[in-house]
């Protein structure tokens, strides 16, 4: 184990928020989010702590993976094999009422609806291949994600 | 992107710690826990910051999605779909020490076994349509959920 | 509900971050990683707040689950069926790329790829049979999990 940063500059600990709006061209889309955040983290003048972002849709996810274009792919083919989009017969009894899009709140429970990052030198702290990603389900229209960094 | 607080109000940074005890009537149950948080953020007089919910016990899950009744139904068939209660033949190997809620175990971990929620302005942070639920996979007895608040 | 602490010590409101590093002997492999969360906390010198366990690799899951070698048997042998490590035919498209742990990828995503715990007096705050598991999904060599405690 190697101790990185020991920070106790508590005279400058706040909180920052934003809303980032998305509107997708496709249905079922994957944007890659991960520089748009260490703007916000820039921005805020945070050093170290933490990052949630969290879609304040429930038809979307957010979740931490490669920025590759076939494991997207894969992504979209395992969550159709789970959970189909339809289900011949009785359907799911969600769109009983009259949405069509219950397929997507069971994906976004599955894919993982938020992720809390860490944050160090004021960007996010990743690994080599870890990047953060916007997974809409139920796209084509104004959706926000939330981003909430505490921290000095 | 709209910048909506930059909080550096130090001075007040603090936690705030309370432990919800449920005992659900039915062994498998959903419930709606979000002004029960709402409450706890308001007597933690935290305004601005994060809030960890966490089921203390591993058979239950905590989640944010809509307050849909055929939603819910829709999560309870997609999980029985995907992980049976039991499996014929050997069954889930955990449930040879004596117990029966391996699928409960499984269940959560595929729901998503915690949350952190923004709090802002004394509230969580929400979408239009989401709520936070606390999912109980083997009920009828006590069971505890952690609510931590950090922020000022 | 029982209120615990209500902590206003923001004079030592601080953050720790700390790398881990494994290499496992197996390609799928489960590590117990509770007590080694408690000694970085304890060295962090932190007493209430909050502390992100996150692997900086995508091919591995962290989680809270019960510490029984049934139910982690139970855990792989339902990833390998909801989501086979090759697939027939095409396999995944992430592998098309010389790749061939597409399925460790997905597997991380179900399993949950990052916790946040509370830390209360200077511990994890773990209900009775709550452990932090690091899930290795693609292993036999150096990976690092980052661990960010954020309280005072």
């Amino acid at each position: 184990m190697i101790l990185i940063k020991d920070n106790d500059n508590f005279e400058t600990m706040k909180t920052h928020t934003e809303y980032i709006w998305f509107n997708t061209s496709q249905k079922i889309d994957f944007i890659n989010i991960t520089e748009k955040i260490n703007s916000i983290i820039a921005q805020s003048g945070i050093q170290d702590g933490l990052v949630l972002i969290n879609p304040m849709h429930i038809t979307a996810a957010v979740y931490v993976n490669d920025n590759e274009s076939g494991l997207i792919h894969d992504f979209k083919t395992m969550l159709k094999r789970l959970v189909p989009e339809h289900v011949p017969g009785e359907d799911y009894h969600h769109n009983w009422t009259g949405e069509d899009n219950a397929y997507a709140h069971l994906w976004r429970t599955l894919m993982g609806h938020q992720v809390v990052m860490a944050v160090t030198n004021g960007r996010l702290d990743l690994g080599p291949w870890e990047q953060s990603f916007y997974a809409e389900f139920d796209g084509q229209r104004r959706k926000r994600v939330l981003v909430k960094i505490i921290g000095n």
